[in-house]
């Protein structure tokens, strides 16, 4: 079952929105990738189209336009690159959208370790983004913590993702998103500011990829079978 | 097969402490339960040899004596005890001695909610540990992320435990003990300075528990096999 609605991925092009457009877009869903460039956000859904097949709903298109077209956004964007994206962007939001962000404040942003993260004033890059946009546009971070090339491959994947939201519904939407994925199943992480610990994590999990030569994600052990719907 | 040297649990009669020395003392360890009151220790420790039975081998000392009894000594204090007690224990340990820390920083120390954490200058509990003990006492992080209520229980666990430290021997010592207790896991997590993400982790385990009505714990997929020893 679709959910209906199509789905952009902001700063799609790259290995996190390229997996999770070829995952969703399996799973039936219409995506749009976008780009700054329109031409090689067309490229890139075309490769996803190659891998799937002609049914495969995905387009690609300037950012701004995916932005206008869909009222599921997925930001997937290196953290310098958030702030800029987001202030370009909240012009072509349409109110009532939903803002999945999935931006991990690395120190790579300013020349450090992948392994290491820098503070951020609001707490987390999620909560950074929460500020930058409309308040009728609704902010959740996910999707941080799952490997971008195993997102890539063709196993189901094994990794929870943790789901931090002010906003119930859009957790929910979210939440649902997650459930499209084999093998990635969701948690509500409860508020949006329970991201900064989830942002971390990806930081220690790049740098046990580094140590140990993986693909590291993580699952939540312990809790009851509701915890994870 | 033991690991042959005494292990002293220091701070040990709260729930982490007892937890981990009936697994330990399971494992046909010899722990030393300290406290700041040596009845107390001793009676928590006569609790565990009557779950276990007297070929147990605990005992309960006085904190001091405890640390002066053993080389291995895990920690298990609340935030806001840990300065005071490294303080007090600094001239009781041995030179070569490895100190595990399971501190976490959380806001309940200041009052706040145990699912949020309060920051440290050092950049974690672990690393302010470093900075109060003598150069000759090796520090590790680990076992943060581990229920108290679960280790209290029979159950073989279902959880990793991350695993850093700027001194492999004191790691490897670490990842041994882990590997003492059913269902957890070792992970080297490498260098002691990651263990400001580990220790957020608990805050946001805190937080699912909470929201779930669980004992939640992690599990790191993803890794070669490898990596878990």
């Amino acid at each position: 079952m679709s959910i209906m609605r199509p789905i952009a991925i902001i700063g799609g092009t790259g290995p996190a929105g390229t997996g999770l457009a070829l995952r969703w877009a399996r799973g039936g869903e219409t995506i749009i990738l976008g780009s700054r460039d329109a031409q090689r956000a067309q490229d890139a859904a075309n490769k996803i189209i190659g891998r799937i097949g002609i049914q495969a709903k995905v387009s690609g298109m300037e950012n701004s336009a995916a932005c206008a077209a869909a009222d599921i956004l997925m930001l997937t964007v290196p953290f310098d690159g958030q702030v800029a994206l987001l202030k370009q962007l909240k012009p072509a939001m349409r109110p009532g959208s939903v803002l999945i962000d999935a931006t991990v404040p690395l120190a790579a942003a300013v020349g450090g370790r992948a392994s290491r993260t820098i503070g951020v004033w609001q707490g987390s890059a999620a909560q950074q983004a929460a500020e930058l946009v409309a308040k009728e546009v609704s902010v959740v971070a996910a999707f941080h913590n799952v490997s971008a090339e195993l997102l890539n491959g063709d196993d189901p994947l094994d990794c929870d993702i943790v789901v931090c939201s002010d906003n119930a519904d859009a957790s929910q939407i979210t939440r649902a998103l997650v459930a499209k994925i084999p093998g990635l199943r969701a948690i509500d992480g409860g508020k949006l500011e329970n991201a900064r610990i989830v942002e971390q994590v990806t930081a220690l999990l790049i740098g046990l990829n580094i140590r140990h030569k993986g693909h590291a994600g993580i699952r939540i052990t312990g809790l009851p079978p509701a915890a994870y719907q």
